[in-house]
């Protein structure tokens, strides 16, 4: 049986198809353009894949309650010709099989959670540090929505005492993703994170406010695993460097020995590298398919 | 059919008998002692009862690994006699029924959604700002454990202007209970909360911290309803100066009815009062014996 699994980035699209042990045998990758372009060539992958469920892990902000007359819709995204783009009902009109939806963050969560570095546990936050920031929360072996879906990665961090940069986030300036996304790193010291040697100052500013967040959300949540993806986490310094802010800004406080002692395991780099996405649309689609 | 009910908190226990529409029909109260005088008197209580189950919120921290040999003990807190203990195995020893357990913040939440104000919801968060500062979870139809429960009193928060408290926790100094919890209040201005005039800047700059940290947990979790309890939300007008603050701090970001105009009943007090922690003990009981 095959399935097939959507990652709908603001930037790309990535299209694939896989089984119910999660190997991807197939990939297709194109950017992202009008929603019009776009899907016709989603379309035109799966046209011939004899797939038995879709799953889509997608950018937002989207309509998730199912009992929504806009379910499966883009909201008010600033990518044109998206905000408010009927993405689910579009795709639905073209296959008749079941499919399953969720944010590009909550499916990496469950990506990791099915097949990554959160296998066998029951919670676990993503967090991805790219082009914005955002935070998947998978707990007590639920994906969460509530009243829209997850937006940690505007979480209101304190400000670096030696940072004067204003942030670049729309709405407050100075939130997580105002200061610590790919593009706020690069307008803050005038060059991409790529391109920052290894032990630039940038990396510990990084690793300030990054480790805030995820210390706020293992207070917050108490998960079991909180895996960083995205690509300023290419960086290998920055992942321990994070560990040491969670631990400093904790302080003892929680007192788990994954927190105290295996923080190396406890925060940590997706198992499942760039796929975690992929992979978590694909699971999303099986689960479609299983409560068809 | 009747199930016991047990409030457990470091100040005072209440331990109190419903019935499964959350009608309690008796109930004692006494000041938390050592735990061997404390629960002689819990015992005594239901002795006589004829109680199906029994449920708990308890103050932490809490091993709430149901797994774990220590499951149901008290871990480290600082409450004499109390660190370690093995409250659950206790009452297990004096109570041959099905016992439910959790935090005193989760079992509020779980209350309030039974019974209060999140009826007919899949999630809320419940706030306490009393003593300390607690956040239960209960998100999509779930109260939330992970590593091992939520810790949200002990959020990050950012530092009001103006405030130069350096803050009680004796873990992080200006965490959200280091400054905004009730003996945080008496201590910057020298009286207690009660004593305070109702224009006294106090309540801005409690609204400030609480409202932060409401909106950080909309956020990272998005939940269908937030509900404030606990000594300090007492005084009535902090709750719409803790809405104002939430709605200035999302800035329109979170693009949802109920943040945008129906805020007055998103964030809203506890539906039960305060028996939201007590009522969701009971809940907790007849969850027990139902799944006995
Ligand atoms: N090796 C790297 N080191 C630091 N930053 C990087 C690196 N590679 C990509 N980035 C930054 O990550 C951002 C892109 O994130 P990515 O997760 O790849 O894509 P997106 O978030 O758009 O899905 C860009 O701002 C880019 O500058
Ligand atoms: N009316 C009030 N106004 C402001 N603060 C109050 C009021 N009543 C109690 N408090 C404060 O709330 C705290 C006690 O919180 P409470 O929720 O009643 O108990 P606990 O947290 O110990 O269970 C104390 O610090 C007290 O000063
Ligand atoms: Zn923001
Ligand atoms: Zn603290």
């Amino acid at each position: 049986m095959r399935f097939g699994a959507i990652e709908a980035g603001g930037t790309k699209f990535v299209c694939s198809v896989g089984n119910s042990d999660g190997i991807l045998e197939d990939r297709v990758q194109f950017p992202t353009e009008r929603p019009e372009v776009t899907l016709a060539k989603v379309t035109e992958y799966f046209a011939d894949k004899e797939i038995q469920a879709i799953g889509i892990g997608s950018f937002g902000p989207l309509e998730l309650d199912a009992s929504s007359p806009e379910y499966g819709h883009l909201t008010t995204t600033p990518k044109p010709g998206w905000s408010g783009y009927p993405l689910l009902p579009h795709l639905k009109r073209a296959f008749h099989v079941p499919f399953g939806l969720d944010t590009d963050v909550n499916a990496a969560a469950y990506g990791e959670a099915k097949w990554g570095a959160a296998q066998r546990l029951d919670s676990c936050i993503y967090i991805t540090i790219g082009t914005g920031v955002g935070i998947g929360i998978y707990a007590e072996g639920r994906l969460v929505h509530g009243l829209v879906h997850p937006e940690g990665g505007h979480l209101f961090v304190r400000r670096h005492p030696e940072d004067g940069f204003p942030g670049t986030c729309p709405f407050h300036g100075d939130c997580l993703e105002g200061m610590a996304s790919g593009p706020a790193l690069e307008k803050r010291w005038g060059l991409p994170g790529g391109a920052l040697p290894e032990d630039h100052p940038a990396w510990r500013m990084q690793a300030y406010y990054i480790g805030q967040a995820v210390a706020d959300a293992i207070l917050l949540l108490s998960p079991k695993k909180v895996i960083l993806g995205g690509g300023v986490m290419k960086q290998a310094q920055l992942l321990p460097m994070v560990r040491q802010e969670v631990q400093r800004r904790l302080n003892g406080y929680v007192n788990a020995k994954a927190i105290l002692e295996d923080i190396d395991e406890y925060v940590t780099a997706p198992g499942l590298g760039d796929d975690a996405g992929l992979l978590g649309a694909l699971a999303l689609g099986i689960d479609a398919w299983k409560d068809r």
